[in-house]
Protein backbone atom coordinates (compact mmCIF):
# COMPACT_ATOMS: atom_id res chain seq x y z
CA UNK A 1 0.00 0.00 0.00
CA UNK A 2 1.02 3.43 -0.58
CA UNK A 3 -0.11 6.20 2.10
CA UNK A 4 -0.10 9.56 1.72
CA UNK A 5 1.20 11.50 4.93
CA UNK A 6 0.36 14.96 4.75
CA UNK A 7 1.44 17.64 7.58
CA UNK A 8 -0.04 21.08 7.89
CA UNK A 9 2.18 22.10 10.87
CA UNK A 10 4.41 25.11 10.81
CA UNK A 11 7.50 23.38 12.54
CA UNK A 12 10.01 22.29 10.72
CA UNK A 13 11.82 21.08 13.50
CA UNK A 14 10.80 19.14 16.42
CA UNK A 15 7.14 19.36 17.54
CA UNK A 16 4.14 16.95 18.22
CA UNK A 17 2.93 16.88 15.02
CA UNK A 18 5.91 15.60 13.37
CA UNK A 19 6.68 13.15 16.02
CA UNK A 20 3.26 11.93 15.09
CA UNK A 21 4.30 11.84 11.37
CA UNK A 22 7.69 10.11 12.33
CA UNK A 23 5.67 7.49 14.33
CA UNK A 24 3.11 6.89 11.34
CA UNK A 25 5.91 6.86 8.52
CA UNK A 26 7.66 4.40 10.34
CA UNK A 27 4.63 2.04 11.80
CA UNK A 28 3.69 1.79 7.65
CA UNK A 29 7.36 1.25 6.68
CA UNK A 30 7.59 -1.96 9.40
CA UNK A 31 4.50 -3.03 7.87
CA UNK A 32 5.81 -3.13 4.36
CA UNK A 33 4.11 -0.46 3.29
CA UNK A 34 5.27 2.94 1.46
CA UNK A 35 4.88 6.33 3.44
CA UNK A 36 4.61 9.19 0.97
CA UNK A 37 5.48 12.29 2.80
CA UNK A 38 4.13 15.71 2.12
CA UNK A 39 4.88 18.65 4.37
CA UNK A 40 2.97 21.33 2.98
CA UNK A 41 5.28 23.86 4.71
CA UNK A 42 8.50 22.66 3.96
CA UNK A 43 7.05 22.22 0.16
CA UNK A 44 5.93 26.12 0.37
CA UNK A 45 2.55 24.48 -1.31
CA UNK A 46 0.88 27.73 -2.01
CA UNK A 47 -2.92 27.54 -0.72
CA UNK A 48 -4.29 30.03 -2.93
CA UNK A 49 -7.06 28.77 -5.71
CA UNK A 50 -6.67 31.04 -8.36
CA UNK A 51 -9.78 32.39 -10.34
CA UNK A 52 -10.90 29.99 -12.89
CA UNK A 53 -8.78 27.07 -11.31
CA UNK A 54 -11.62 24.82 -11.15
CA UNK A 55 -12.39 24.71 -15.14
CA UNK A 56 -8.91 23.67 -16.20
CA UNK A 57 -8.62 20.22 -16.91
CA UNK A 58 -5.61 18.70 -14.49
CA UNK A 59 -3.22 18.82 -17.79
CA UNK A 60 -3.22 22.63 -17.29
CA UNK A 61 -2.82 22.78 -13.53
CA UNK A 62 0.45 23.88 -12.18
CA UNK A 63 2.88 21.87 -11.37
CA UNK A 64 2.85 22.00 -8.17
CA UNK A 65 -1.03 21.02 -7.56
CA UNK A 66 -0.11 18.36 -10.22
CA UNK A 67 2.33 16.90 -8.22
CA UNK A 68 0.03 16.69 -5.55
CA UNK A 69 -3.04 15.15 -7.85
CA UNK A 70 -0.73 12.15 -9.27
CA UNK A 71 0.18 11.44 -5.70
CA UNK A 72 -3.45 11.33 -4.52
CA UNK A 73 -4.75 8.93 -7.28
CA UNK A 74 -1.29 6.79 -6.42
CA UNK A 75 -2.54 6.74 -2.55
CA UNK A 76 -4.24 3.30 -1.19
CA UNK A 77 -5.27 5.83 1.64
CA UNK A 78 -4.26 8.95 3.91
CA UNK A 79 -3.08 9.93 7.50
CA UNK A 80 -3.12 13.74 7.84
CA UNK A 81 -1.93 15.64 10.61
CA UNK A 82 -2.10 18.91 11.97
CA UNK A 83 -3.20 21.76 14.56
CA UNK A 84 -6.78 22.54 15.43
CA UNK A 85 -6.90 26.12 14.32
CA UNK A 86 -10.01 28.17 14.79
CA UNK A 87 -11.80 24.50 14.42
CA UNK A 88 -10.04 23.76 10.79
CA UNK A 89 -6.61 23.14 9.27
CA UNK A 90 -4.06 25.64 9.24
CA UNK A 91 -4.31 28.00 5.76
CA UNK A 92 -2.41 25.97 4.05
CA UNK A 93 -3.92 22.48 4.45
CA UNK A 94 -6.97 24.17 3.70
CA UNK A 95 -5.83 25.50 0.46
CA UNK A 96 -4.26 22.18 -0.05
CA UNK A 97 -7.82 20.58 -0.25
CA UNK A 98 -9.29 23.26 -2.01
CA UNK A 99 -7.04 22.60 -5.02
CA UNK A 100 -6.44 19.02 -4.61
CA UNK A 101 -9.49 17.44 -3.38
CA UNK A 102 -11.14 19.21 -7.12
CA UNK A 103 -14.73 18.21 -8.73
CA UNK A 104 -13.95 15.74 -11.28
CA UNK A 105 -11.61 14.15 -9.37
CA UNK A 106 -11.98 13.36 -5.71
CA UNK A 107 -15.98 13.49 -6.42
CA UNK A 108 -17.78 13.98 -9.58
CA UNK A 109 -21.15 15.41 -10.64
CA UNK A 110 -23.80 12.54 -12.92
CA UNK A 111 -27.24 12.59 -13.31
CA UNK A 112 -28.04 11.02 -10.25
CA UNK A 113 -26.07 13.47 -8.04
CA UNK A 114 -22.61 13.64 -6.68
CA UNK A 115 -20.43 10.32 -7.09
CA UNK A 116 -17.62 9.95 -4.38
CA UNK A 117 -14.44 8.99 -6.27
CA UNK A 118 -12.11 7.83 -3.34
CA UNK A 119 -14.45 5.22 -2.03
CA UNK A 120 -11.08 2.67 -1.90
CA UNK A 121 -8.83 4.88 -0.22
CA UNK A 122 -8.61 4.70 3.47
CA UNK A 123 -7.95 8.05 5.68
CA UNK A 124 -6.34 8.41 9.31
CA UNK A 125 -6.47 12.10 10.37
CA UNK A 126 -4.47 13.28 13.60
CA UNK A 127 -5.50 16.17 15.38
CA UNK A 128 -3.85 18.13 18.27
CA UNK A 129 -5.37 21.19 20.28
CA UNK A 130 -5.17 22.86 23.75
CA UNK A 131 -9.01 23.07 24.37
CA UNK A 132 -10.21 21.01 26.80
CA UNK A 133 -12.28 18.17 25.46
CA UNK A 134 -15.62 18.63 26.87
CA UNK A 135 -15.77 22.63 25.78
CA UNK A 136 -14.43 21.26 21.91
CA UNK A 137 -17.73 18.82 21.94
CA UNK A 138 -19.96 20.41 23.92
CA UNK A 139 -19.16 24.71 22.71
CA UNK A 140 -17.83 23.99 19.45
CA UNK A 141 -19.70 20.94 18.14
CA UNK A 142 -16.77 19.22 17.78
CA UNK A 143 -15.90 21.12 14.13
CA UNK A 144 -12.99 18.86 13.27
CA UNK A 145 -14.65 15.74 13.06
CA UNK A 146 -17.72 17.21 11.08
CA UNK A 147 -15.04 18.63 9.04
CA UNK A 148 -12.92 15.55 8.01
CA UNK A 149 -15.44 12.75 8.63
CA UNK A 150 -18.57 14.23 7.30
CA UNK A 151 -18.21 16.87 5.00
CA UNK A 152 -14.19 16.18 3.34
CA UNK A 153 -14.23 12.16 3.05
CA UNK A 154 -17.72 11.71 3.19
CA UNK A 155 -18.35 14.15 -0.45
CA UNK A 156 -15.29 11.41 -1.58
CA UNK A 157 -16.35 8.06 -0.03
CA UNK A 158 -13.44 7.11 2.03
CA UNK A 159 -15.72 5.28 5.00
CA UNK A 160 -12.86 3.75 6.23
CA UNK A 161 -11.99 6.43 8.35
CA UNK A 162 -10.86 7.57 12.08
CA UNK A 163 -9.92 10.44 13.84
CA UNK A 164 -8.16 10.68 16.77
CA UNK A 165 -7.27 14.23 18.80
CA UNK A 166 -4.81 14.41 21.24
CA UNK A 167 -5.09 17.25 23.93
CA UNK A 168 -4.05 19.37 25.36
CA UNK A 169 -0.85 19.28 24.16
CA UNK A 170 0.83 22.58 25.43
CA UNK A 171 -0.19 20.67 29.21
CA UNK A 172 1.24 17.02 28.80
CA UNK A 173 4.20 15.28 30.07
CA UNK A 174 6.87 13.62 28.00
CA UNK A 175 5.18 10.09 29.50
CA UNK A 176 1.60 11.26 27.87
CA UNK A 177 3.19 12.17 24.56
CA UNK A 178 5.24 8.70 24.98
CA UNK A 179 1.90 6.80 25.00
CA UNK A 180 -0.05 8.91 22.52
CA UNK A 181 2.74 7.64 20.01
CA UNK A 182 2.22 4.48 21.15
CA UNK A 183 -1.36 5.09 20.46
CA UNK A 184 -0.88 6.17 16.71
CA UNK A 185 1.22 3.41 16.03
CA UNK A 186 -1.62 1.26 17.51
CA UNK A 187 -4.57 2.81 14.96
CA UNK A 188 -2.33 2.94 11.67
CA UNK A 189 -1.30 -1.10 12.13
CA UNK A 190 -5.40 -1.13 12.19
CA UNK A 191 -6.11 1.24 9.79
CA UNK A 192 -3.88 0.06 7.30
CA UNK A 193 -3.99 -3.60 8.15
CA UNK A 194 -4.14 -6.08 4.69
CA UNK B 1 -18.84 54.06 12.47
CA UNK B 2 -16.20 52.20 10.74
CA UNK B 3 -16.59 48.59 9.12
CA UNK B 4 -13.61 46.32 7.93
CA UNK B 5 -15.65 44.71 4.81
CA UNK B 6 -13.51 41.41 3.78
CA UNK B 7 -13.81 39.75 0.81
CA UNK B 8 -12.62 36.35 0.35
CA UNK B 9 -13.39 35.31 -3.12
CA UNK B 10 -11.08 35.04 -6.61
CA UNK B 11 -12.97 36.51 -9.44
CA UNK B 12 -11.76 40.26 -9.64
CA UNK B 13 -14.15 40.81 -12.12
CA UNK B 14 -18.26 40.10 -12.10
CA UNK B 15 -19.18 37.89 -9.31
CA UNK B 16 -21.96 37.37 -6.73
CA UNK B 17 -19.67 37.88 -3.89
CA UNK B 18 -18.63 41.23 -5.63
CA UNK B 19 -22.21 41.84 -5.93
CA UNK B 20 -22.99 41.77 -2.29
CA UNK B 21 -19.73 43.65 -0.73
CA UNK B 22 -20.34 46.16 -3.67
CA UNK B 23 -24.01 46.62 -2.37
CA UNK B 24 -22.78 46.42 1.14
CA UNK B 25 -20.08 49.62 0.78
CA UNK B 26 -22.99 51.72 -1.12
CA UNK B 27 -25.22 50.98 1.70
CA UNK B 28 -23.02 51.89 4.68
CA UNK B 29 -21.49 55.08 3.28
CA UNK B 30 -25.12 56.08 2.89
CA UNK B 31 -25.85 55.54 6.44
CA UNK B 32 -22.94 57.75 7.08
CA UNK B 33 -20.60 54.84 7.69
CA UNK B 34 -17.41 54.49 6.61
CA UNK B 35 -16.55 50.94 4.81
CA UNK B 36 -13.37 49.99 4.63
CA UNK B 37 -12.84 46.79 1.69
CA UNK B 38 -10.22 44.46 2.00
CA UNK B 39 -10.44 41.94 -0.98
CA UNK B 40 -7.64 39.18 0.37
CA UNK B 41 -7.20 37.97 -3.50
CA UNK B 42 -6.63 41.71 -4.83
CA UNK B 43 -4.26 42.04 -2.11
CA UNK B 44 -2.57 39.06 -2.44
CA UNK B 45 -2.77 38.29 0.97
CA UNK B 46 -0.53 35.55 2.93
CA UNK B 47 -2.61 33.07 4.92
CA UNK B 48 0.12 30.93 5.87
CA UNK B 49 1.30 31.30 9.23
CA UNK B 50 5.17 30.90 9.51
CA UNK B 51 6.57 28.98 12.33
CA UNK B 52 6.45 31.16 15.57
CA UNK B 53 4.67 34.39 14.17
CA UNK B 54 2.33 33.82 17.15
CA UNK B 55 4.90 34.48 19.57
CA UNK B 56 6.00 37.69 18.22
CA UNK B 57 4.41 40.90 19.34
CA UNK B 58 2.44 42.85 16.85
CA UNK B 59 5.27 45.46 15.98
CA UNK B 60 7.31 42.95 14.93
CA UNK B 61 4.59 41.24 12.12
CA UNK B 62 5.42 41.57 8.73
CA UNK B 63 3.70 45.20 8.03
CA UNK B 64 0.89 42.90 5.34
CA UNK B 65 -0.51 41.57 8.91
CA UNK B 66 -0.18 44.69 11.02
CA UNK B 67 -1.75 46.36 8.12
CA UNK B 68 -5.29 44.32 8.93
CA UNK B 69 -4.53 44.27 12.42
CA UNK B 70 -4.92 47.86 12.39
CA UNK B 71 -7.43 47.86 10.15
CA UNK B 72 -9.34 45.66 12.24
CA UNK B 73 -8.45 47.72 15.90
CA UNK B 74 -10.33 50.80 14.39
CA UNK B 75 -13.40 49.10 13.01
CA UNK B 76 -16.97 48.94 14.12
CA UNK B 77 -17.59 46.05 13.09
CA UNK B 78 -17.21 43.64 10.30
CA UNK B 79 -18.81 42.89 6.71
CA UNK B 80 -17.39 38.90 5.80
CA UNK B 81 -18.64 37.78 2.19
CA UNK B 82 -17.22 34.44 0.70
CA UNK B 83 -18.49 31.22 -0.69
CA UNK B 84 -18.41 27.79 0.88
CA UNK B 85 -15.47 25.85 0.32
CA UNK B 86 -15.57 22.42 2.06
CA UNK B 87 -18.22 23.92 4.56
CA UNK B 88 -15.35 26.52 5.82
CA UNK B 89 -13.87 29.90 3.79
CA UNK B 90 -11.36 29.68 1.01
CA UNK B 91 -7.59 29.36 2.42
CA UNK B 92 -7.39 32.85 1.75
CA UNK B 93 -9.35 33.89 4.37
CA UNK B 94 -8.87 30.86 6.54
CA UNK B 95 -5.71 32.58 6.95
CA UNK B 96 -6.42 36.07 7.74
CA UNK B 97 -7.70 34.55 10.34
CA UNK B 98 -5.05 32.54 11.54
CA UNK B 99 -2.92 35.59 11.46
CA UNK B 100 -4.86 38.45 12.26
CA UNK B 101 -7.32 37.31 15.06
CA UNK B 102 -4.47 36.23 17.01
CA UNK B 103 -3.71 35.49 20.85
CA UNK B 104 -3.21 38.54 22.71
CA UNK B 105 -4.77 40.87 20.07
CA UNK B 106 -9.09 39.56 19.20
CA UNK B 107 -9.08 37.30 22.47
CA UNK B 108 -6.99 36.87 25.66
CA UNK B 109 -6.10 34.30 28.38
CA UNK B 110 -6.21 35.64 31.80
CA UNK B 111 -5.93 33.24 35.16
CA UNK B 112 -10.28 33.19 34.66
CA UNK B 113 -10.09 31.62 31.22
CA UNK B 114 -10.56 33.33 27.63
CA UNK B 115 -11.00 37.13 27.46
CA UNK B 116 -13.02 38.09 24.05
CA UNK B 117 -11.53 41.48 22.89
CA UNK B 118 -14.04 42.33 20.35
CA UNK B 119 -17.25 42.59 22.62
CA UNK B 120 -18.42 45.95 20.89
CA UNK B 121 -17.48 44.95 17.00
CA UNK B 122 -20.63 43.92 15.56
CA UNK B 123 -20.11 41.59 12.60
CA UNK B 124 -22.18 40.33 9.73
CA UNK B 125 -21.17 37.76 7.35
CA UNK B 126 -22.83 36.81 4.05
CA UNK B 127 -21.74 33.09 1.98
CA UNK B 128 -22.96 31.46 -1.14
CA UNK B 129 -23.48 28.52 -1.85
CA UNK B 130 -24.72 25.65 -4.28
CA UNK B 131 -25.41 22.81 -2.40
CA UNK B 132 -29.01 22.66 -1.68
CA UNK B 133 -30.01 24.09 1.91
CA UNK B 134 -31.29 21.04 3.63
CA UNK B 135 -28.26 19.02 2.67
CA UNK B 136 -26.28 21.74 3.98
CA UNK B 137 -27.60 21.86 7.34
CA UNK B 138 -28.47 17.77 7.67
CA UNK B 139 -26.13 16.28 6.00
CA UNK B 140 -23.33 19.00 6.65
CA UNK B 141 -25.02 20.56 9.98
CA UNK B 142 -24.32 24.11 8.85
CA UNK B 143 -20.38 24.37 9.44
CA UNK B 144 -20.21 27.88 8.28
CA UNK B 145 -22.71 29.01 10.78
CA UNK B 146 -20.98 27.20 13.66
CA UNK B 147 -17.40 28.33 12.22
CA UNK B 148 -18.66 31.71 12.45
CA UNK B 149 -21.24 32.50 15.03
CA UNK B 150 -19.77 30.02 17.74
CA UNK B 151 -16.00 29.60 17.21
CA UNK B 152 -14.87 32.80 15.81
CA UNK B 153 -17.34 35.07 16.51
CA UNK B 154 -18.18 33.44 20.27
CA UNK B 155 -14.84 33.34 20.98
CA UNK B 156 -13.78 37.20 20.30
CA UNK B 157 -17.21 37.93 21.68
CA UNK B 158 -19.19 39.81 18.95
CA UNK B 159 -22.49 39.03 19.90
CA UNK B 160 -24.16 41.58 17.70
CA UNK B 161 -23.53 38.82 15.10
CA UNK B 162 -25.62 37.52 11.67
CA UNK B 163 -25.06 35.65 9.16
CA UNK B 164 -26.57 34.64 5.54
CA UNK B 165 -26.60 32.35 3.09
CA UNK B 166 -27.18 32.64 -0.42
CA UNK B 167 -28.13 29.32 -2.40
CA UNK B 168 -28.25 28.06 -5.13
CA UNK B 169 -25.71 30.52 -7.13
CA UNK B 170 -25.44 28.13 -10.13
CA UNK B 171 -29.26 27.90 -10.14
CA UNK B 172 -30.59 31.52 -9.77
CA UNK B 173 -32.09 34.06 -12.05
CA UNK B 174 -31.09 37.63 -12.32
CA UNK B 175 -34.32 38.27 -10.68
CA UNK B 176 -33.84 35.81 -7.77
CA UNK B 177 -30.48 37.58 -7.42
CA UNK B 178 -31.39 40.95 -8.03
CA UNK B 179 -34.17 40.36 -4.71
CA UNK B 180 -30.82 38.93 -2.69
CA UNK B 181 -28.87 42.48 -3.19
CA UNK B 182 -32.08 44.11 -1.60
CA UNK B 183 -32.09 41.95 1.50
CA UNK B 184 -28.00 42.31 1.40
CA UNK B 185 -29.15 46.01 1.93
CA UNK B 186 -31.95 45.77 4.50
CA UNK B 187 -29.46 43.16 6.10
CA UNK B 188 -26.80 45.85 6.50
CA UNK B 189 -28.97 48.48 7.40
CA UNK B 190 -30.22 46.70 10.67
CA UNK B 191 -27.05 45.48 11.18
CA UNK B 192 -25.38 48.93 11.20
CA UNK B 193 -28.28 51.26 12.51
CA UNK B 194 -26.88 53.76 15.36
Amino acid sequence: MKVLVILGHPNPGESFNRAIVETACRTLREMGHEPVLRDLYAEKFDPVMPMGEEKLPIEELPESVRREIDAVREADGFVIVHPNWWGTPPAILKGWLDRVFRAGFAYSFSANGVVSNFTEKRAQVFTTSNTPRDVELEVYHDPLENFWKTIVFGLVGSRDFGRRNFESIIMSSPEERAAWLTEVEAIVKKRFAE
